[in-house]
């Protein structure tokens, strides 16, 4: 059986993937972009739209920005739509959607895309084609420089390949916020939407496969977990009275050069960063305050303990070296899950025969981190079944870079694979 | 001789002093500071008013903030004054006064005030007096919290002292801005004002000495560099791909370190800070840029190029050891002078004779950085006399700190103090 | 086929462990250890007794130590021998042996075992065996805390054992000096016994696997180089003019902190230390000469290369700061080789069958470096097969700890697996 | 009044220091040096020689090395000499000697001399005079790189210009051990031989002063204390499990940039170093110990303790960081003590009359530490005077580097200036 996917052209994808990726939002910000994708919801008549607090457990979010920020993004949104009614319901930073499609009796199928972008400021050569082609992103200092803008055309794409097919059951699209500071997969875990559900299909583009290959099981996603970490000193004038401070800026110094020496494990890979640095003071005063964000992963969770405590003990005793005090405040955290034999099996299947891929990996390891593991680890505690499906893509550079692009021939093949796969547990 | 000071009240002096102290604005935006400062001189009916590029050499200015910084405390100053004719002069970071008086035949006196305030959020205690009284910082984050308050009391009231006495010569009160940057200093010293001034005064206020002590000349001010240092790598996702960045906060924090190692000198004090840090970047990704501003002082001015070398090298490879580049740029400097042994002489005889004061030092070290040095300098290579005063006030806490505080006796004394050497010299 | 081990008594393999662990040796300096490996030999009637120059290259011996240290260990033994024909080939770092012994036609087996201690301070605690049964080390400072003292018991055992059996070939026993320090595995895979050999059996003990565990291949060796650090600055008197000196202590401790802050890979296992440091100095001495050792591994060649780098530009740029320069000497090194699939097969099945052991595993990672793979690849290179087997073996505490211990059941395990194996290649 | 020095050859005094120089021993270990001194003194016929324990008060020594450091360098001495009568009084680290003459009524005058060496590696090169003339160090390692040869020539050579002179009262001169330890000065000044002191002199040469400089009062000595750090962890294998150690080595470095990062102080000179470092251990090894030598100073005794507290904060974060143990020991210590003004103008006066003499500086802060000061402060609080004095002598590098040496000439210069004093106050 083969999904009728004529009326979807490329090229509806190719403008659906540029119009998010001229507008990045990051984690908890995603205003726009939760509009726009109601918006085209709206227009392929998907009764069931699930917003914000409806969506997912709001008491579980992660990472959520203070209220000035938040403004300022909410602000921004607010000019660029008169969608007063979605966005009154995403205020304070309950984005994200839910949608949700019912044709009689059957199974329940859940697809999983996530949304927000990243605050790496976008390339503006003439050799990265946003900016050539004119989608570079307007939100400057933010790019969606980890395919997410592919991921909700996946999303979309798929919903309209499948609602224009037959099909028995139920199929969701969870467009999940803030998964890059995997803060939002949790509370989709533990809301309203994933307990019926009995496949689960997470998918990822890019990860360094060219475009054709497909993924059929990402697995050994890192456990995680993401710190702010604030140390607090005494701030003196440093050329009058060095001595009377207590000096925020060297806990900090000191702190990180700790923490990127946590030694290895012996029983497998573990990552630290130490990403975002800040001390607002001025250069001739002692800081009496500095910022960190940190994050520690590991392979098992085991390993991510290990890392955490590790962590701590470096951050509490470089306060304590310089006479500060820290406090470390746990803002995403993420978990391991592989994905399952049976729908592996069915991807590899599936993906074999579509046109374009080649080849076909039946698992490979994901390498970083992610929150659909808490979505994965919900529907199999349930007894259902779920995988991570990788959609190769050429790009000129990696993830999580300012040059970072899609090829977006990859953007049909993947709502092939995952519109077929999704057709297939339907019918 | 003693001045005529009973037309100006000590409560007239404290309601000054509190206005300046309500409304902080740091260098090179004290926008409102010189509007309010023009509107003070204007109903002491002073004739020459010089503001922004008329007072100072605006080539010359050093550490002047990006436009964007400039625009937001222009509005904010903007809103808060309909004097937009003095608005118009200060823009672009224009700030400063010098007020002249003439009157006949005579010597030239110069006294220079320093306007500006610091990034320090000042206290909200109750035992903060500015809190329990009233007049703590409108400008959330910024604070006058070493004095400048004061000091532009000291010059409003010793003009106004003055021009109540009879006096032949002329009387220049030099307003400086951005003296905390040591950016303010030399473009005065370049400027139009200074080459007739047979004597400079300036002064301080605090510096850990109790009201009523004087301090007829504070000598050995440091010789001072500031810097912004950048450090530039490459960006890359930290779960995935770690080993593909080259590390800036790595670079920052080994810097860092080795900056605050920099060896003590045998031949005198040194200082040396690494005052703000910043890296906008993501938890998960490997930080591509990191900033810091930092400083060196030396008791001399081969001290100060001892600290310069050896935080040159160490920042440079730093860079190298992370892979990664670095620039540093000149943002504000300062230089020693010595106070002159006649003007000494005269301030300490003056200062016996005036209520309140005691004890009267004749030097003492300054300990800090102070671009008064270069009007200083600027007076004696034209052949004229120069010191630099201290007034003492009794302080609840360092210059610097949150809960830095004057007590306002100081203001009575420290205008007597200054207005009869004034009124002295121009005798 | 089952080999007659009856005339091997336990006992008598726990005799022979004690008595080597007893005297430990580091590497190259294992004068008095390849002398009783010599005399044990002769009493078993092995003809042909390569010892020294004649058992490996002598020109491609890495990290040989000083003459001093050399004469200290060599008269030490001296006065514990009077074998002095053999001790005199052996003078200079001319350690190890190789035995062979001829029985007609057929194959060449080769066993590599190696016979070097760890610079570790033996426990003298009750709990610990060696000390509570009287075999402690008697070399204060030094141990056999990896374990070699049971190889060279297994080299011994099985030699024993083998020539106590019928056979056709050539069996040859490779007594490896100083593999802890990486540097006498090339030498043997370049010397004069390894061209004609057609299948070898590497061999460790314990690896944190219980007694009766057997893995018939252990794999992923990390690839490996060590180097000897010197930091040279310039000696002052810290307190009369600590700014003429240029620190080598400040060098090293940054150059330290940098070094173990080298970023983990994407591709694989890294490893990294500095496990040595050195500066012989006064406390009120600048330090102008500070040294380390430091290693870094990886899972592959190209991961290896990644940490050469990534170490020789902190070391580099940690001198540069600090106005020292920096010299590193390459010390020892090792490489990736992994078992072959029928060598594998064939010691998992003879395994299978030998009382006591179980489980069987055929293959598992080595975690740490070994330059056995120097005489694995020498032997694939020549079309031969290689296998690195693990003899599982309790202890209190992991390899490299003052603590470390074998249970001694393990000795008639590891002897019997391996002449097993022995015998069956040569039947 | 001038004293009779003709007896006393320029050339005398400098084969004395040159056999001195040739012999260079440690703080504690000075035992030939001490065998040696008594044998010139017997050879004056000076009558009362307390030696060792009979010098000073053993109990007070501080940093006195362990047995078997004392015996090599016991045993190296004692086949130098055959003076087995004071050898065995000298065993076990009781160096030192005074030695006293009495003549009758009048006050006791004490001239206190210093006599150990420092573990620097004389330079060979043909431009350092003493390897160019045949008297380099015969102590491999070791070098009287601070000029205490030449002090102990002072004491010598001025004792027998004051006997062949007429005089009344009693001269004592105190060869003290180990000040470069600071661990001699306090013993003497607890010892029996000060309380009858009325006036104490102290001497060093050379201190970056041209030859015929002398200081009548070198002051503001450094308070010190000096320390052995010992940072104890857990080995684990590097390459294997380097997660189950905990690394002394990181430790040992985070600790050292730390204590170089601790801030100047605003009332005045500090000083920090860390002078020696050690982990004997091996490359593949997690550190489980590594040391140090590390000392503080201020200029003051109360910024002595702000360096002590900030030192102690820092080893123990620093230990915490990495999950180790550190333990410190007190090895040294010094007070300041100034000189006293009758003293001062005393030897101004007389150093102005010397030959070859100028310039006479009458104060002169010393910038490093001596433990003088303990003997001066016992003087005083008995009532007596005391002064420390400088003898400049050309130098071609600085004290405590490898090519330090003194121009001869100021031997007689220093000989003369002393004797004269003494002479002077016992007139």
């Amino acid at each position: 059986m083969t999904a009728n996917t004529h009326l979807l052209t490329e090229e509806a994808l190719v403008d659906l993937r540029r119009e998010f990726h001229e507008y990045p939002e990051p984690g908890w910000r995603e205003f726009w972009t939760t509009v726009h994708i109601v918006e085209e919801l709206e227009r392929l008549g998907i009764d069931q739209i699930h917003v914000g607090g409806d969506a997912l457990d709001p008491a579980e979010r992660l990472g959520v920005p203070d209220q000035e920020e938040l403004s300022e993004w909410y602000e921004r949104a607010a000019s660029r739509t008169d969608r007063t009614d979605v966005l009154e319901r995403v205020a304070g930073g309950h984005t994200g959607v839910v949608a949700v499609v019912e044709r009689g009796e059957g199974p329940t199928v859940g697809l999983r895309v996530d949304i927000d972008a990243l605050p790496i400021t976008e390339s503006s050569s003439e050799n990265h084609e946003p900016a050539a082609a004119g989608f570079r992103s307007e939100n400057e200092g933010y790019m969606h420089a980890c395919g997410h803008d592919s991921h909700i055309t996946f999303g979309l794409g798929t919903l309209q390949t499948v609602i224009e097919n037959d099909f028995s059951g139920t199929f969701k699209v969870f467009f999940q916020p803030s998964e890059e500071l995997l803060g939002g997969g949790k509370p989709m875990a533990t809301g309203p939407h994933i307990d019926d559900v009995d496949y689960l299909i997470g998918t990822h583009v890019g990860l360094d496969y060219p475009t054709g290959t497909v993924i059929a099981g990402l697995d050994e996603v890192l456990a995680f977990s993401r710190f702010d970490v604030t140390f607090t000193g005494e701030s003196a004038h440093a050329g009058f009275a060095p001595n009377e401070g207590r000096n925020a800026v060297q806990a900090l110094a000191t702190a990180t050069n700790d923490i990127f020496g946590i030694p290895r494990h012996r029983d497998g890979s573990t990552r630290v960063n130490v990403g975002e640095l800040n001390s607002e003071n001025a250069a001739n005063v002692i800081a009496d305050k500095a910022t960190a964000k940190v994050e520690v992963r590991g392979e098992s969770n085991e390993l991510l303990e290990y890392m955490r405590e590790s962590l701590h003990r470096r951050i509490d005793a470089a306060a304590e070296a310089h006479g500060c005090e820290a406090e470390t405040e746990l803002i995403g955290e993420g978990i391991r899950e592989d994905s399952d034999e049976e729908l592996v099996d069915l991807v590899a299947e599936i993906a074999s025969g579509v046109d374009g891929v080649s080849p076909v990996h039946r698992r490979r390891s994901a390498g970083a981190s992610e929150d659909v593991t808490y979505l994965m680890r919900a529907v199999k505690d349930n007894g259902g079944r779920a995988t991570y499906v990788g959609i190769g893509s050429d790009s000129p550079s990696g993830h999580h870079t300012s040059t970072f692009d899609v090829d977006e021939d990859c953007l049909l093949i993947g709502v092939s694979v995952l519109s077929e796969t999704v057709l297939d547990l339907l019918s």
